[in-house]
């Protein structure tokens, strides 16, 4: 008999990651990326009062954070109008989505995705052996009907939409949200994962009642906040829904430095004004690029840009591909026909001039 | 039909915690403690090196963290003379707890712990549906041959044992372990957890090889390191066992402040060493303070000492919740006859003279 004995769902499961990082990919490159554009990073940074509030909480470290994450749901209650009995903290979305998974699903329980949706969140549902279920996008765009659709017909516990959409940046508006939330099938309950949300124009997100169970909204700090490397995302739900992640989550999963990090940046809502402003500007400035350059860039409302490279995703991944040669870190979608595009996330001046430098070398050799 | 629609398992789950945070207690009391000796945390602090390095990282903290934790991996390799694939790193030994228990143990699979050993553990143990099997406790020691007696009665997938254990501070010696491996049940694996092994006397550890796949040994930055505000843990385990957790593990779990802090804190062993020659003073010096009272301190190779009240387990709780009002922190074991004993971690000069000053009119309020 082998050590350990494994479960049967473990040992079905690949051992696959959902993302390969750029640190894996420069150790296998031997060599550094100049810029780093692939994972939606913030590069314009988070709040100086989130640096402040970290270095102090750093002179802390030796005792755990609060188990409870008390002093951060109430500053994120306050924040969205909403009781902190709605609101559940942890290590990221994805580890959110992990809980969730784990609460709702079981072997053979039916999910809805979209084809080309986010991978870490498939990676949880094939985890706990669920069955996923996938619609196509419709132009760029998740497609709520689809997706209800196919929910009714395989009477789905959970619909994951990505609103604005990652990878592609398209956006649904705060209505057709609020029309699908009135469509789920019964016992059905939407993820929808507002990941991009806070760097979006005003008026996107859709008005939900807090105590409303047919739907879990996902935030971060990753994004917006500029935060990623502190892991601090959040969820808002019915209290009951919130505090069901109590029965399984990882009650000390978040330090100290990263509460305190979390809560600060929370606070400066001007600096994220100024973040919002500068990536709108950004956005325009990198599409200039692709223009310059005879290619399409797809309209987003977050911090990145699909860039159509005008051929399939072969070619695409050409383009990807020369672009790490040249030191520029991007990624793109994994499924046809969005594969046609580079994602790009958008960085500052001296991002967007390697960006600009590399771009028609990158196309150069793609086409060679 | 209410949504979501849990599983029938988290239906079943208690919306208890295992732990109630110092925070939680201070909100109810209304006051802050003066002391916090309750969740054996290093108050002697971490190297400053390592708050260096999180300084330093957290200028990049927009940056998402490695997510193959690849530089502390290797650091931790060399450091245990052991490869990177031996190697898995988590949020606190907590959350590789509750993978591993994922990765093994189903509905009904038969576990075995001691009775009054980790809660966390229980508590995931029972949160994927495992038949969870409690031994006592001999003479405040985990008991081996009764833990190894069930775990063949029960055909138990997995072991829990503590060493140096927690709560008790007791500790088996190397050569009592590595006969126990060799006891192990066919299929069974040892989770063997070394959370306070960097306190515990040199020689110590038992000898394992690394490639060994009956047992799995976690480590953290929590205690020895002083960083447990951080939420960095590991496991040291045969790489298939090691490579397992890639199936199911929060891939970006780990933040770059968190990685890059645990690194230098493993670099600087002076500093260790020193925190260990101040543990060891500490723990007479807190002892002194128990047999001043006329209670015995029972010996420890942790940060923390059990005091016997000499008396039951309801008479200890009453020194607990006096010394809480009196604005000290502390815990105890939770079984019978262990709970006869306050567990109060090792603090520095201030918080032994508030120990002083504390223990003996908290002990005069619970015989009042």
């Amino acid at each position: 008999m082998t050590t350990p004995r494994f479960t049967p769902l473990s040992q079905s499961l690949p051992a696959s990651v959902p993302f390969v990082g750029p640190e894996t990919q420069e150790r296998a490159m031997r060599h550094a990326f100049k810029a780093r554009l692939g994972a939606n990073e913030n590069m314009f940074g988070p709040s100086p009062r989130a640096l402040e509030a970290m270095a102090l909480a750093a002179r802390d470290v030796w005792m755990y954070g609060d188990p409870e994450n008390h002093d951060l749901r109430v500053g994120l209650a306050a924040h969205h109008g909403v009781a902190p009995e709605n609101i559940v903290v942890g290590e990221g979305i994805d580890g959110l989505l992990g809980y969730l998974v784990r609460l709702v699903i079981g072997p053979g329980d039916a999910v809805v995705t979209s084809d080309g949706a986010y991978p870490t969140f498939n990676f949880h549902v094939a985890g706990f052996g669920g069955a996923l279920h996938k619609v196509p996008y419709r132009d760029d765009f998740e497609d709520p009907d689809a997706l209800l659709a196919r929910a009714h017909a395989v009477d789905a516990k959970l619909i994951y939409l990505s609103n604005p959409d990652n990878p592609m940046g398209s956006q649904l508006s705060a209505v057709a949200i609020e029309q699908m939330i009135e469509s789920l099938p019964d016992g059905c309950l939407l993820i929808l994962d507002e990941a991009y949300i806070d760097l979006a124009p005003e008026g996107s997100a859709p008005k939900i009642a807090p105590d409303d169970p047919r739907v879990i909204r996902f935030r971060t700090f990753s994004k917006g906040y500029a935060l990623a490397g502190l892991r601090v995302g959040y969820a808002i739900a019915a209290p009951e829904l919130a505090q069901a992640f109590n029965k399984v989550r990882n009650h000390f999963g978040m330090g100290r430095i990263a509460q305190a990090g979390a809560l600060a940046a929370l606070a400066d809502q001007d600096w994220l004004g100024a973040v919002k402003a500068k990536v709108v500007t950004a956005r325009e400035d990198f599409a200039e690029v692709a223009r310059e350059n005879g290619l399409k860039a797809l309209p987003s409302a977050t911090n990145f840009i699909c860039i159509d490279c005008g051929q399939d995703g072969e070619f695409a991944r050409k383009v990807l591909t020369a672009l790490a040669n040249l030191g520029v870190f991007v990624r793109m979608p994994g499924t046809a026909p969005m594969d046609r595009c580079i994602r790009v996330s958008l960085g500052d001046a001296d991002a967007l001039a390697i960006f600009k430098d590399a771009l028609p070398r990158a196309l150069t050799a793609a086409r060679a």
